[in-house]
This record gives structure tokens, sequence and C-alpha cells, in this order.
């Protein structure tokens, strides 16, 4: 059987959108999931990879069952319980003895993840350039405000969407929509980075313009659908943005 | 912050329902999905496991992707076709270099995948019992047909329901909402059985009295719910129904 074609992307049929506002994801994108893996190793060690990977890859299912399911928003829950339920889950998993002052040390983390080393430089280009920069997460408000002020990004970024307003979590269209209605601009006009393959793809399907920032070197998700650009930080961000802000 | 009370689960609060029909999911739970391991680590010297794994992952991850984006039927593929991309992607990450014949190779194994070990001897029970004892799957009708006539169990399942049909997959509401309307009863009177963790949560939130066959002693689910029964192994199903058929 061969692969149905799917036609090439949309944006190589319409003329490059001209990008008014630009949107992060925040988890992966702007800051590592991956820098709770010390005290993960501290707290057990041998073990702190494979917690870090299993809690990220269990909370992600988390936020797509409870979205799925049922209309989506019935089941739904804070991604901070989100969080901490797939927390218990892997630690249970690995046979990790994790008691709750473990679980506490390693949700705290979750309000100071380590930003990627380009980001502030990034960050500040585009405040110099005028460009609104905002972020659209899975994450709760509070989780959120945390985060981005342990990292001195608090000046930088505005607006900051959250998927809690509508209990949906990404890929669902009813998150996805709180950036268009936030910034009055169409998701094309948009240019929506994640470092998440699947996020990139759900803003593609979406409408937004967007650019997959592949930190891993991952291969492209086989889903018929392109991100409109790939790149490998967030350095790649600024070329995307008309000459005249 | 303590976890959320959310309370027992619903067969703890109302009595049994009487069962009056079973429903299965395939693959996990009839069909063992990691019986390609062999034919992949005999293609792969070494990577077997981690091919077979890393697979079923993706393509459980994609079922997710396209079903919750954009109002989940747009995006809708085959499970075929999900499969094989899943497939694609995993042989892309895992390095390997696989040609169109071992990747054909692979996908015709889930064609044949083995049942578990006790399946025969539960189904004939049922049939004994005159129990209407069928499939809801997230598998197509054509693939699904293939693997059941390979085991031998074309005349012990009936209906095999396909969310092929609803063009979205489990967890998704409409695909649980095939049960109850191929089977004329209420979703708590017929006994959902299956070895995801995820499908057996996913089929309580939609009503259903369901059976998790926990084969690999994984934890339960951090979700808030909990499947109305645990069991490990197919021969659980028999001693939940009604002693008169």
């Amino acid at each position: 059987m061969a692969t149905p074609p799917f036609g090439p992307p949309p944006h190589l049929l319409t003329p490059p959108a001209r990008i008014g506002a630009v949107l992060f994801d925040a988890y992966g994108t702007l800051f590592d999931v991956h820098s709770v893996g010390q005290l993960a190793g501290q707290l057990f060690p041998g073990h702190g990879e494979a917690l870090t990977q299993l809690w990220r890859d269990k909370q992600i299912e988390y936020t797509r069952l409870v979205t799925m399911s049922s209309g989506g928003a019935e089941h739904y829950r804070p991604f901070w319980q989100v969080t901490r339920d797939a927390l218990r889950w892997s630690c249970v998993r690995l046979g990790l003895a994790a008691d709750a002052a473990a679980l506490e040390r390693l949700m705290d983390e979750y309000r100071r993840l380590r930003p990627f080393a380009e980001n502030l430089e990034v960050l500040r280009s585009l405040k110099e350039r005028r460009t609104t920069a905002g972020i659209l997460s899975n994450g709760d408000p509070e989780m959120l405000a945390a985060v981005i002020a342990h990292a001195g990004f608090a000046q930088l970024l505005h607006p900051v969407l959250s998927v809690q307003s509508v209990r949906r979590f990404k890929t669902d269209a009813a998150a996805y929509a709180l950036g268009p209605a936030a910034l009055g601009l169409p998701a094309r006009e948009i240019l929506f980075v994640s470092s998440n393959a699947w996020d990139a793809v759900g803003a593609t399907w979406f409408g937004y313009t967007t650019l997959w920032i592949n930190r891993s070197g991952a291969p492209p998700e086989e889903l018929g659908t392109s991100p409109t650009h790939v790149g490998n930080s967030l350095h790649d961000v600024l070329p995307l943005l008309p000459s005249s802000a």
C-alpha cells in the first residue's frame, strides 16, 4: 500500500503570511522540562533520566486523555495536578519510593525550570523590535507566572495565555483559538513556536504559521502535515519576522 | 498541595449492573501487539524490543493527535495508515534502515498478531453461555477481520465494531458510543474489557462497566477514576457475568 499523497503543505500554496506576533509554547520550548533531571538523579540515583522521561511522557498522555474523552472539559484538571499525578504514576512504575517530601521537591522544580541558553537574547531582540511575543501554554497561570519570573522573563512575554480558561489542552482547537482571540490577528499572521513536534503540527492544523524548533534532532512527525518552518534554536525566530516590525 | 478527593468510583455508589454483553478491545487485549517483536528482532538484531515499544507508543500517540485536533474527524486517517506511519517514524528515530520490504513484512504481522493463550477457551465459554461477545476497536474493519480469522475467532466474536465509521479513535466518546448503539443496551450493562489502562479508564468515563486486564502489572492510572474491575487475564471476565445468561 503506497502512502497516500497529502499534497504540499499550505505554506507552499499560499504566499507567506506577514507575521504580526509570536506565541511561544512554554514547556520544552522556553523552559527545559529535562532540567528536573539533576534533582531526580540526586533523589533516585541511577533513575534520574528514566524518571524525567517517563514523567514528561505521562504528563502529556494525561493532557490528551482528559481532553479527548467525553468532550474534554468534563475531565479537565489543572496542569499542575496532571503533572503531579504523572509524577506519582511514574515513581510507582519505576519502583521508586517517593515520599511526599520528594514529590514536593520535584514538583517545585516546575516553578524554576531552566530556560534554554539563547532565550533571553532572542526575547530581548523581540522586545527591542516591539514585536508582540507571548506564551500559549498547557500550564496553569500560577505555574507559568512562577517559571517566567524565575527566569527573569516577566517583562519580555505578553500576553501569557493558559488553556485553563477553556479547560482543554493542546492540541484541541479551543486551546489554539486563544491566540487569535487575544491578539486580534488571524492565526496565519501569528508565528507559533514550539519544540514539541506534535504541538507544531497541531498548531499548523489549526492555521498558525509555525516554527518547530527541533532541539533534539527528532524525525519529523508522520502526520501528513509539516510545520511551516523548522529550526534548531530560538534564534531561528528572528529571520521569519518582517524586516520592519 | 493535597490530592483533591474525587469520591468513590461509580460502581461503589450504585448497585452492580447486570451484564448483558461483553465488548473486547482488540490490540493488546485479545491480540498481543508485542508479538511483532520476534520479526522486528530478526530484521534489526538488538533493536526488536525498542522498535516494538516505540512503534506501539507512536501508534497510540497518533490516534490521539488526529482525534483531538480540530474536531477529530478532519484529521482522521485509518488505523492501518496510522500504524504504518508510526512504524516509519520509529525506524527513523532508531536509525534503522528499513526498506519498503521490511516495512511491509512488519505491517503484515498486524494481520496475524498472536492471541493471548487463554483467549480461545474464554471466548468459547462465552459462546456456550450464549453471551454476546464482540469487539470495539481502533482498528479498521479489514485488519480486524484478518487478525480475527488468523486466530480462528471468526465464529466467536460478534459484532466487530470499528471506530472507522465515526472517524474518531478511542477515547473519544463517539467511539465508545458505538457499543450501546450496536447492542441496544445501556453502556453500564456492557462489560468493556481492555488491557490498555487508558482504554479502561476512558470506557469507565463513558459509562461502561469495565474490566482492566492488567497483564503487565502496571500501576493504575492516576486519573481520578478507576476501572470497575481489575484482573490479570481474560479468565476474569466469566465471574463478572450473571450466573444464568
